[in-house]
């Protein structure tokens, strides 16, 4: 698996752009993902019952499986705004496809931000003019999607003869199933879409799914993923690239939650099923206990056999139970281990960025791993002061 | 219902202390609640996976529904703590019933504090030695189970012709599903062991299981309820007083969650089922995002939107959705009602330590309440160095 420096601009036939078109004040807030020939592309949407127009018009104009460009805003998220909205995502679609030269049911759109107001469609329709001529082969894409988060969040990775770009915005209102509220990926491999929807979804599952920086699953989660089909790769070889891409991006996102300073990651081994491995993991970086005391570099391990408690596993057995923080022993068949020692515990949290937390399970053999991070004052304040 | 001054002096046959033995710096750590005859009792324990010791011992010993003392430590929770903690849970209710001059399985105990650490068990030994003569009727056994609370919080009620009184603590780890940590509750009225444990689980259902302050379920979940059987009264008419008294426990409880400004009551009206109601409920005071925008005076009211989607609930029509805070309409046909102002609603929510969100789901007839509280800066201080 190889890292390459840049995102889409590595892959051949995508071109992207990200500007500010006056939806936000002054940081860019319209992005266009563009491939100059038609593709395979499938999606994954938010799993929360209320859902954005922008999700709604996608799903329609993914129901072939092909798909030629991802229009974007951030700033307003157009989620519960009735017909109108429906109709101003539908507008949004038609406005770029005319620019592009497409057709409109290949244009796919997102949208992230507030809830609640409409989108501004004369800034969207003057913004959209003559867009075309705007597109690069490295467009500001992956900066006109953020909204709280503190940086851009991309990755571009080659292995087996394919190309996979990604790039995902995401810093509160993130929990599991389908977190990240938006990301965006895209391929030269040679994949047909009912097999790229299988594939993203199975590869969503094992990364964005194990995020959560809030445990709020937001309105207006989705990951699409377009491929131009231009190189042979066999459908395991593609699934490998696609999930190391997707878990990096979950990374990103995590590392990046609102307000948090150090990047947890929980690893669950030795469990009954996939799904209580996937559970277990999933409860550490879910719990605000786990998550305040990371961030006070406490260590209060008790928090972490509450949370494990709550996982909701079907097979525990607390006798078996043991931890290791940063490859650190910290409890052994439920208790406390021998030579545990809290001072030097607090002076390893202290120090690290990265907390892994690994729990073994003595019950299977499944595992699973999850990402979080801590839980700082700033979370609070940036929460208490959003739509202000 | 009538409210009463003062806690269980208020029933006859009823005495309780609550002291410092030294298990905590200063502040009362141990507390006992004692009748002088023969109780029927029941209790209800909390739904995590890994349960306290003390919890274990307890179950065993209201195997018979029945019970004469209840013995309750704060500041170390005897939970992950192995073979020797319940030997310590166990020897502590041997003690007790042995100064008491009652048999061991007449005496429950319960415990809350830090997870992890053995119970000091000199300390208990010395500490509850002679502690028959400091029973008083109104000893500060509210005072003795506190850790991380503010403030006591009992209550007593009397109504047709019984009386029912209570007392709780719980500040943090609080969430759905047995959420108060420990709550204790006497009574005069004449309820058979059974029917007690039937009745206790349908207002514990409806009063702390509606009730959250962090989403995390403790391992010491406990509430526990005596009945001397003095007075007659019909099942139905007994509900009704303890189901009071419940809610009124778990209000204060989530009043004084860690942090918190305010108290927050979610009720769902015009449900589909009992089971929508209670999940519409109970999502908006688990949220965090929601319990951050209400400690800012946010008035984002696209939150609410989101953790109602977020619910679970069976049946739920985007476009049926109507939300009023504090009596003003917010949301109508799940967009902003006509004439909706945010400045207005910023105004309300500034001025108010008392927050109601009433959700109407025209989809039913069922409604249900929720309990829980903002989330401030100081939820995170007080949980980034809990153990230090």
């Amino acid at each position: 698996m190889k890292i390459l420096h840049g995102g889409f601009s590595n892959i051949p036939g995508f071109l992207s752009l990200g500007i500010n078109i006056g939806i936000k004040p002054k940081s860019k807030d319209f992005g266009i993902l563009y491939s100059d020939s038609m593709c395979e592309a499938a999606a994954v949407y938010t799993s929360n019952a209320i859902k954005g127009a922008p999700l709604i018009v996608t799903k329609q104009h993914l129901a072939n499986h092909k798909a030629q460009a991802v229009v974007v805003n951030s700033g307003i998220a157009n989620v519960a705004t009735g017909e109108e909205g429906k109709a101003n995502a539908l507008e949004t679609a038609t406005l770029a496809a005319n620019e592009l030269g497409i057709s409109e049911d290949a244009v796919l759109v997102a949208s992230t931000g507030v809830i609640g107001p409409q989108l501004p469609m004369k800034t969207i329709r003057d913004g959209i003019r003559g867009i075309k001529q705007q597109l690069q082969p490295e467009g500001d894409f992956a900066e006109a999607i953020l909204t709280t988060d503190t940086c851009a969040k991309e990755i571009c990775v080659t292995a087996h003869g394919i190309t996979v770009a990604g790039c995902a915005k995401g810093s509160g209102m993130i929990a599991p199933n389908m977190a990240t509220m938006l990301a965006f990926i895209a391929t030269d491999a040679d994949i047909q879409g009912t097999e790229l929807a299988t594939v993203l979804g199975e590869c969503v599952d094992s990364s964005f799914n194990m995020m959560s920086v809030d445990m709020d699953t937001s309105t207006s989660d989705m990951v699409i993923v377009l491929a131009n089909e231009k190189v042979q790769v066999s459908l395991a070889q593609f699934r490998e690239v696609l999930e190391y891409v997707c878990k990096e991006l979950s990374k990103m996102v995590a590392r990046d939650g609102e307000g948090a300073t150090k990047l947890i990651t929980a690893q669950s081994e030795a469990a009954y099923s996939l799904s209580d491995a996937r559970k277990i993991a999933k409860v550490i970086v879910s719990s605000n206990l786990v998550k305040t005391a990371i961030y006070g570099n406490d260590p209060n391990w008790g928090r972490l056999m509450m949370a494990i408690g709550n996982s909701g596993a079907k097979r525990l057995d607390q006798d078996s139970i043991g931890i290791w923080i940063n490859e650190e022993l910290i409890v052994q068949h439920g208790k406390a281990a021998p030579g545990y020692n809290a001072e030097k515990l607090r002076s390893i949290l202290s120090s690290a960025q990265d907390v892994v937390i690994r729990i073994v399970l003595d019950q299977g053999t499944f595992s699973a791993e999850a990402y979080g991070c801590d839980m700082s004052e700033d979370y609070i304040k940036i929460n208490a002061e959003y739509t202000t």
